[in-house]
């Protein structure tokens, strides 16, 4: 408050102190050894931006148009789980500054409010502007898995991002130290029954969630089920881990609308490649046949024009979303963000 | 003064210690997370000089001719803003100081002293030698621009450095948490408005130098005016600030006399590359049409070796001047580097 | 205990308070400024898993045959000297957990329990599964050398690993300043004479262990010697300690049935490449002719992964197994790194 | 004492504390930032030892001949000044050490002791064994330098190491800030004036010693004065300082007997490369034309090794000599480091 906050570790810093420690480390960690971790952020220092100089900047439009829809700039919302252990509004807050700021948000499906709570939020906010869009895990149950989907094309969603890196959780070493649940007045909303909504009392000696992915998600999932899921529904299907040209061959194969490079923020497997290694990669392989996104690691707004030099239509940001509501000013770090990307684009962002 | 300064940092060291911190910080930053601020220094690392040993070094000659002044050394100052927050004479001790050791001072638009008093106080010093060029602003307001330009030329300035780098000013963290302004009794004294000369009460929650460039640097200039400036005088015009082959040789075709390799000291966009790592395809864009010089991170006489190895005409210090006026030994490192250069000097510098 | 341990490394810093000094840095140390000892760890973090999605990881099966024997998993113990230093039941705790795990233990030549002795204690266990091999010293007395793998074939050991990267013992500071010797209450077993077993009172101001290399030890040995053990044992031999393609191929002109590519856990020359750095080198050398194996640095399931991308059959853990005999938890780190093997399989290792 | 010294640094670490400041920076200092003087070091580590295995190490033969005598093994000492700081017997008990090993010793022109009292000192030892050299400054007075040579001809040296990358002395920071001298009970013994023997009273506010070499030494030093030197004396003369292929090949045609690749352990241009790392350039430049020897950062055995695989004959070692002498165990980093080689050598050296 006295202190002004300008960068987002300034939020990190101050999430960490307000937060309970189980809640923070759920957040921040990544798996195994964290070495992914930190080169998904490290990777954007190992680009340089080339400015070109003398070119009139005196107007500048961020604006672009993702999976159909226009929004103020290319840095949208990743989904993160369990919202509202951050914030008391959680999920519905972020709606609600996104809205705001004028760009996307990725519901996950393990929110802390509901698909419909969130719409609501988001259209009742008196701003214009904000897209929904929902991020999908594939249940073994595939009937409850897709009455998220119908739950979601009622609501007002324009795509499914569909998760594809967690067959089982990664190992986050504070979680299962911390034997990681929810506190006991969240659920996951979405869910009718404590066992779908995380909220049995006793997940053992592990991270909880990791016994709930067991149980619950389907690890039998692959490439026929994207075609399955696309017959089930109208709207865009984005796969949402994809590290590689092969895979996203197959994507774009299987007819998805988008393709999201990401790692799971290095909380799945460690040791993968950081997003930014690879975007190269994906953005060759699919010469253009779908967009390509990115998250992990994207914590400043010359990461935003290095991401786009490399070939992403848009980005998103999961960890400092999660900062700034535990900062009580949901969407700060969205407008320092979208105000920096300003600022910094008197530089036509080349890379080498 | 018991304790020998033996390097730059020494000084720095010292300064820190004397200045207030908002002043230091002022000195100091860079832009963002200050990673092109360590790699302009470290740059120097990554380039080895090749000794060449059995060469009579009994008599070495450092002089150059820059933009026509014969100068003691190849070694010269940059525009540094608002010196006398360093020192009670700012701009006026450094010119003498530069007198004293025969080489060229660039003066910042933003001096806390005026064209005309940097000029006599040059002039009035019982050394010879020393020579004056000004650093300039684009202001929105082009009349004014172009009055600073003919005091120059009426002054005896020798040449304009235009700064092409700063439409917007670079984010500084430490500036806006300390919401930087100049302190009450100093202003920039080449402009009569408390506006202009960046003397208002009160500039929010922000740098205030960032306000004022936003209020009053033109973010249209682009390459049409400096053709339009080279039209205003006849004082050579060197472009500051340029990182790249392809804007040079834009530079040269609107017939520049020199081209400065500057990222401002790091301190507009981070995440640019170190100068001396774009020196050489600048050289070699420019094919010998102007000469080119660089600024930034230059620390020690075997920096300027390297420079002048890899193409440089001259080199530019910006913070070691600083450094030098808040110890109140005004020439102090130029004389040091000076000397260092004679030292170093029977290596006859090769890289690789 | 009421903390969790969730990597190897919790292990380790949990024996480091148990174990007296001497005996933790016996096993800790490396050869010299243990530069190879950091590198083999750091090597597996040089290499990345390229996961690929969307396959059905539903049931994986991580069973491998090693040497004529299934093993349950392409993990195994290498042969690490003395461990009743580190618990009271040493080698035969070792040789149940594997056989609980159901996978291989290599058993030193210095052991502090006999041949007989762990074998009994595997075949004993209620659990089915297990394998047990022989590391080899080859001594100066040759007939004493045969007579230990006359014991081993009649035991019913499956393999002798020929030790090969011990002419002298590598120079182990740790051990030099400590003057390390067993502690009165124990011997290497196998041996009945005091100048054998290493329980002579006095070594003087060395290393008492690389003492009794420099006098036991055959600093002669050679290729032939390959072949006089082959004539004298119908075991499979494998040479243990092999780092370079043209060693490697001579190996298998020589008639073995695998190679171990190891550093000997960084422990004897200092400053030569990490294992992981030349499988590659000698995979393609050995053409498929023998297996390859690779023991250094193994902590994690994904380095496990790596190994095998890269061309290993299996590769084998030394220093975890003795900070989980030091924890009392003798299976654990066995039983831990089995279950990441699992979970980290849905990742179909590639490496670039 | 009670703590065994097992490598070079815990020499260091000792005579550190038993050295004054002054004695012990002026030892160990490098110029400037003293980046070279690291990386002499470090360079050894960038190269790897690949171990060829099962050859017959029983007895190994560490001996070579240097300059047409035969030394005990390819690791000799070179010139340090003033070695009585260390050691009240200072070169002498360097002599006797180097007599005791069976190496060679090059005595500085700036020794604490005699040309004539070293020899002494070699001969009257009762082992066998021990060459001496002089290394040679070249100083403005060419008939004073001519009496040096011939006091070393006729005192029984068997060569002159003329020292060339010395036109002026480098600045070495802590000399500057201690104003180094020689302690008043001291003099460079081989000079008969206050003037030449660096025992003047005061040399104001810089190292005394920078200020002496500009006093006595020639910076006019050419190839030339290298035929000069050959046609004053009969003994071999090798160039030390030479740090690239072109020197090399000039030094060859100029008729030297060998080159010493030496940045004079980084004391005096920092920013140029570790030795090791031209080594292979000069090594392929000279084409076996004359020997070529390394000095600069060897620590360990293993450093011996590389050097000698990357193509040089003989290796000299300065610090290390003066922290066992401040250790009052004059020979004993010699030992050490002799019997490292014999340890070292099972593992014949291939660089990649
Ligand atoms: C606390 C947290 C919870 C997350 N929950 C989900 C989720 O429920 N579903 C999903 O697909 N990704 C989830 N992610 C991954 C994010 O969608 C995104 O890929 C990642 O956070 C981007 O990296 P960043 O945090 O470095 O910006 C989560 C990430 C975090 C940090
Ligand atoms: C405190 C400070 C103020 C500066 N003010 C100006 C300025 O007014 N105009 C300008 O073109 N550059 C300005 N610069 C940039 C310098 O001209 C120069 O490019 C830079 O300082 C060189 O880097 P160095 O400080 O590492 O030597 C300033 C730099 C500093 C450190
Ligand atoms: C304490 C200790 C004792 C060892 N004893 C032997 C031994 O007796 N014989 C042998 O061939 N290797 C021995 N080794 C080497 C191991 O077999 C193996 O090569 C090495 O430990 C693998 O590296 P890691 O410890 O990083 O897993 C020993 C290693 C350690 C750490
Ligand atoms: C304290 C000291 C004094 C030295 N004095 C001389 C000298 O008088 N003449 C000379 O040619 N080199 C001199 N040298 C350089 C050494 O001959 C040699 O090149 C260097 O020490 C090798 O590097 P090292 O110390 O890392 O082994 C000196 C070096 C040191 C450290």
């Amino acid at each position: 408050m006295s202190e002004q906050r300008v960068c987002v570790s300034d939020f990190e810093k101050e999430a960490r102190k307000v937060l309970p420690k189980a809640v923070y480390d759920y957040y921040r960690s990544g798996a195994d050894e964290q070495k992914t971790l930190g080169d998904n952020v490290a990777a954007f220092n190992r680009w340089y931006l080339v400015p070109r100089v003398l070119r009139d900047v005196s107007s500048v439009d961020l604006s672009v148009s993702v999976l159909g829809q226009r929004l103020s700039m290319p840095l949208c919302v990743a989904a993160t789980a369990m919202q509202r252990m951050a914030h008391p509004e959680g999920e519905t807050a972020t709606a609600r500054a996104c809205r705001a700021v004028g760009t996307g948000m990725m519901l996950s499906s393990w929110a802390t409010s509901t698909i419909e709570e969130v719409m609501s939020a988001m259209t009742a906010s008196p701003h214009a502007g904000g897209v929904l869009w929902l991020q999908l895990y594939i249940y073994k149950d595939r009937e409850l898995t897709l009455s998220l989907v119908r739950r979601a094309e009622e609501a007002g969603y324009k795509a499914i991002f569909v998760t594809v890196d967690t067959p089982y959780l990664g190992r986050r070493w504070d979680d299962m130290r911390n034997r990681f649940k929810l506190p006991p007045h969240l659920s996951m909303s979405n869910f009718s029954t404590a066992s779908l909504a995380f909220s049995e009392g006793n997940y053992g000696n592990d991270s909880g969630l990791a016994v709930y992915v067991a149980k619950a998600i389907d690890p039998t999932l692959c490439w026929e089920d994207i075609s399955w899921l696309k017959k089930h529904t109208h709207l865009p299907v984005i796969v949402k881990g994809v590290l590689n040209g092969e895979d996203a061959v197959q994507a774009v194969n299987h007819g998805v609308s988008g393709i999201l490079v990401s790692n799971h923020g290095a909380r799945q497997l460690d040791g993968v490649p950081a997003t930014l290694d690879v975007l190269e990669e994906v953005v060759q392989a699919v010469q253009g046949r779908c967009d390509v996104y990115l998250d992990g690691g994207v914590r400043r707004g010359t990461d935003v024009l290095k991401a786009l030099a490399l070939g992403a239509k848009a980005v998103f940001i999961g960890r400092p979303v999660l900062w700034g509501l535990a900062c009580q000013v949901k969407n700060h770090t969205l407008i320092r963000l979208s105000q920096e990307g300003v600022r910094d684009s008197p530089s036509h962002p080349h890379s080498y």
